[in-house]
């Protein structure tokens, strides 16, 4: 199958492109490479070393024996997004071109726009982009299980049966998100739901929990590794857990760390994505997958941090400073997810154990994890004006598909600002 | 109480800025003038004669003997909008200043976009600023009863209790709306209430009914009338019957006809508005209001015109051609609308009458009418890429709050072209 890849250069759509291209599937991807740029924006690096583009193309065709197309370009420019279409044709288009981090989205005004403005203008680019050369190809919108909230019922997987007043009608499960940054993936799903509505798009919607690891099985050469970013605006809670705790930094859990979330690992998250692909919705259909295995408490991840780190001979601490999020930290959690396991889908990875692996990995690259250590404690508050003055100085850069750019994610010759 | 109204040279925000005088109130308002320009960009203009601004400015002091403060520009502008905020310190505002129009937000990729992206930015710039500058402000935000769509069940004031599984909790309403501009009043929604929860501002959000009508108390003299627009992009259905019907030209009801939505007249939506504003929501308080009298079908719309253009003495036929929206056009149809009414509001006006007024303001304006007889016929097709091509070919307009532009709605001498 033809398979494109928006944010093919990103976390999860670097070893999905891997994944497809072993299977068998003709892939091509997309990238504008803003996720290298605003990571060093706040003074940070992926801990673990990503090549500039050709040189990972090049691994792929040397480690795989593949090719993996690539057109560098931003979804905001619709021409660009309409003449890649016409030109590949794709079967499917997994759409994982977007800002992706809420501390990002929460630092000023202007990171805010950015971020619902860039990702709803992407996804209608897309959208309309099928409708006038692709109306047959399935995409495949990665949204997040931060669309939902923490709401004191059960989640369905998109749609729930609603008895109110006594008449009764199958409806959206109302959507409360956590930060400008989930409200834009809830925005997004409006609008994938609307598009599939009036021109009979083939359309899922991912609800991915929150992911953990570096590794799927095509990765065995460090050139085909992943991103894994640590810092605060970046890195997920348990990333930075792991950071710390190979740092000898206290580990700090935000709050009561009773706040429960919804969590897979990468290769399981590769796998629903590649069952999503080899699975289309049929035309006009609107599919909701909630993707995620199990729900884990901040305290829950903080622990299985500690007693790795214990195993490995890290002394490590676990620390509790007050929460900068606005979020409930004791609530009821209980998301479905049925969708997937019907299209065969099984859980192949424990935390625990993709925890130690991750360990291993970044211990060989402790270097990296020094040089930027002052990166993994939070700087951005949800409530007040103040976040850091390094973020909040700065307006949020603007890529042009056109600058001269060279995606490396190699350090700076200047300090670190944040 | 200072109010300040943005959009306050639109079609409801001049006569709210009237009557919010009329009542003493302190009254302050902010345009870019874009839908001016926009009316004139499908062809049309307000068949009622609309005066550059500074002359309804000083209408307003010879009439009302009140003075309308008044700021130019653009709310895209985010230190524009946070200046104004700073040196006017209103106590409410009024949020009116979006983009209104579903066809126009149809026309294609690049007008959805700037539908979807202007309202966002709008409503963004205005939240941050609020808690900038002036945090203890009294949001008023414009939505729409389009949000909600028409579920098979009653429609609740925003939130309602869910029953799921054997468990309850009190949510929003979902969402399910029928153009990319009713999906931008969505995401409004969302990003208000957010707003609210996590910096305690207080805010209204107004699901609007469809509005109809020219004529409000304040309005005693022909320089202080508002805008009515007759054209398929910026006219409501109604308004186009009626300029169909003066024209001698067929009444056209879409499809079957049974669409039903809810209206109000612009008096009690005047009068709605200042409720809401008279009656602040509380610190983090996110308040729904349904705002509107009595629901309609299209045919109930086409037989008032029809039957008030028989008394005067007008022939009018009804057709009904295909839909070009894609809506269901047989529904249930019941939102609750308890929440202005316990807050004081009384219905003043019936629909038959204020259709009598629109006809006999129209038909002293009918010149005007006929100078663009061709706009009331629909050019803009929901489902296919085949917009009216006068339409489709143009981007959106980009005002910028420097540009030099006469406030005026005076005819272009250049021929209609849409």
């Amino acid at each position: 199958m033809k398979v494109l890849i928006t944010g093919v250069d990103g976390y999860s759509g670097w070893p999905l492109a891997l994944h497809l291209l072993a299977r068998g599937h003709d892939v091509v991807g997309l990238d504008n490479f803003v996720t290298r740029r605003r990571v060093k924006e706040v003074g940070s690096w992926s801990a673990t070393p990503i090549p500039a583009f050709p040189r990972r193309q090049a691994a792929v065709r040397e480690v795989l024996g593949k090719e993996l197309g690539f057109h560098r370009g931003d979804l905001a420019d619709y021409d660009f997004v309409r003449q890649v279409l016409a030109t590949e044709r794709p079967e499917a288009i997994v759409h994982l071109a977007e800002q992706r981090s809420a501390p990002y989205s929460m630092i000023d005004v202007h990171h805010a726009v950015d971020t619902q403005v860039g990702n709803l203008t992407g996804t209608l680019h897309l959208l309309y982009a099928m409708r006038e050369v692709a109306p047959d190809a399935h995409l495949v919108k990665m949204g997040t299980m931060g669309e939902y909230g923490t709401p004191n019922v059960d989640i369905p997987e998109g749609f729930f049966e609603v008895e109110f007043r006594g008449r009764k009608d199958r409806l959206p499960f109302p959507r409360s998100a956590g930060s400008w940054y989930h409200w834009s993936k809830v925005f997004d799903s409006g609008d994938v739901m609307y598009a599939s509505r009036i021109w009979g798009l083939k359309t899922t919607d991912v609800m991915q929990g929150v992911i953990y690891g570096i590794r799927t099985p095509e990765i065995t050469d460090d050139r085909l590794l992943t991103r894994f970013d640590f810092d605060e605006t970046w890195g997920t809670a348990l990333n930075r857990f792991i950071a710390q705790a190979i740092l000898g930094l206290p580990i700090t859990a935000y709050g009561k760390g009773e706040q429960k979330r919804g969590f897979i690992a990468l290769e399981d998250s590769i796998q629903s994505l590649r069952i999503a692909v080899e699975h289309p919705a049929g035309p006009g259909e609107y599919r909701v997958l909630n993707q995620f295995d199990a729900a884990y408490s901040v305290n829950e991840l903080a622990e299985v941090a500690h007693r790795v780190a214990s195993e490995l001979g890290l002394p490590a601490t676990i620390e509790h400073p007050a929460d900068p999020r606005v979020e409930l930290e004791q609530h009821y959690y209980n998301p479905l997810h049925d969708h997937l396991v019907e299209l065969g889908y099984r859980r192949t990875r424990e935390l625990s154990e993709v925890v130690r692996e991750i360990f291993r990995d970044l211990l060989r690259f402790r270097r990296r994890l020094e040089a930027r250590r002052h990166v993994v404690l939070p700087t951005v508050q949800w409530r007040s004006a103040d976040s850091g003055p390094a973020l909040a100085a700065r307006r949020p850069s603007e890529p042009t598909p056109s600058a001269p750019e060279k995606p490396s994610d190699e350090p700076a010759p200047a300090g670190p600002t944040a």
